[in-house]
């Protein structure tokens, strides 16, 4: 069912990639995992964790600096790439910020992406369902983070189903896709022009709607070059002061968008995740 | 005299790149640093991380998962690159394991290597005078490690300087590299057909001459891909025996060469530093 790329010992534990056919996007996907050692004598939780703009199922699992910290807290990383890939649509790689490496974790509607740009489902439903199978991972709880881009895929994931989804957190996501370049190229290519189909993949519109059970971890880099332009936490922050929302938004000063600032907050997200899946650190 | 090309806020400190223009190079070369808070009241010292085969002065910064360790240790890290580039020298980049991204941290005396190929003397004082001068870094002592053909350099720098460096590591060292293919072939083409010329850069044989006066470090995976035909630890600890040096040689069950295998000792390497620097850990 899924083909091991690669194997390497890592903390004492297993960093792989893997490579499955997807029945959400109809092409072969990638991704990436660790697997810490306490795992020999117990499932642990995973946490899955979503790249942004340009990424892929490598590139969390190299620059964040979360394996030390997810092998103290025992944790499961799970990493996916950002879109499919290789389906020659016409536009499919003519763009950095849409199409292949930009897949939204949404499910598209609209010719010719839709039946292949799935990861809204596939992030959901197929990935857990193939890690639960066949990594020692727990299937009662789940976690999920993701930066820019794959922030907004978390917090909307996590909103979406917050039942299946037990922990969330997000470095500089795109708050609120409706309201900005990315997002709006995105979701009208995706989505098409009607933004009452944007609402359902929008954190800050679902946010308004309906409180996640938990609370929600936020970091923000105040020196983001994207910050005003796409990010807009204050829209997330917003929406959560209408419905309840518990959310923790740290503003940090100095800290720009890239791995560097991500790999500075890894260890408080993660232990973010840790407690909300009730795990005792190792 | 340095040009920084990129800072980013890291950890509470910064990671940044540089370039200058280097009188032992000949050429413009980049490096990388990351100096950690607490050099805001403090000069602190430097370990100096030297990369192997086909790498860059990004590299150990990106892959190594050291920053998280070095801001708690109160360490600088400072990478550089694997060679001069862009000379045009017949050859310079036609294979991985020789010339550009190859330099052996030596200097080469045949032509047309010789004037340029300069890493031994790059890395022993060019670059360490540069730091000192434009980074909060202590003077009095520094520290040296690397990986693969790094770490080769670390420890043939620290033992033909002893006064110089005063802290010794390595990941998965040539240790021996006038009886392997990189070796040989690096060496006949930098510095001649003549052994002799070979073994004033040659770990082993520097160690069977002479012990360092500190205790050296050193890791090295049981499944690394290169063991048996690259790497031989054991004429390192062979010379170790002769001479009465003090060689930690850890044999580590299961890991390969990769930066997966350096992200899971990098700790273990730096706090060794961070003891021989004589820092109490912040």
């Amino acid at each position: 069912m899924i083909e091991t790329l690669e194997r390497h010992r890592c903390f004492g534990g297993e960093l792989a990639f893997h490579a499955h056919d997807s029945s959400e996007t109809g092409t072969r996907m990638r991704f990436g995992s660790f697997v810490p050692e306490a795992a020999a004598t117990r499932p642990l939780p995973v946490v899955y964790c979503l790249a942004g703009l340009t990424c892929t199922q490598e590139t969390f699992l190299i620059k964040a600096g979360a394996l030390r910290v997810a092998a103290r807290l025992g944790l499961i990383l799970v990493a996916c790439d950002t879109s499919p890939r290789g389906l020659g649509l016409p536009g499919e790689d003519s763009d950095w910020d849409f199409g292949a490496g930009a897949g939204f974790y949404l499910d598209a509607t609209q010719a010719p992406w839709a039946g292949h740009y799935r990861m809204g489902s596939y992030v959901d439903r197929e990935l857990p369902a193939l890690v639960e199978r066949h990594l020692p991972a727990r299937s009662d709880v789940r976690g999920i983070l993701g930066h820019s881009m794959g922030g907004h895929g978390a917090l909307v994931l996590a909103q979406r189903a917050p039942e299946r989804w037990t922990s969330v957190s997000a470095f500089a996501p795109i708050s609120h896709p409706s309201e900005v370049p990315w997002g709006r190229k995105a979701f009208t290519n995706y989505l098409g022009p009607d933004p009452a189909a944007w609402a359902e993949w929008d954190a800050s519109v679902l946010m308004r709607r309906r409180a996640f059970p938990r609370p929600i971890l936020v970091h923000q880099g105040m020196a983001d070059q994207f910050l005003a332009a796409q990010l807009q936490p204050q829209a997330l922050e917003a929406a959560a002061a209408a419905s309840g929302q518990v959310l923790e938004l740290h503003r940090c000063e100095g800290y720009d968008h890239s791995y560097w600032f991500i790999q500075s907050y890894i260890e408080a997200q993660l232990e973010h995740h840790a407690r909300q899946l009730a795990i005792a650190p190792l």
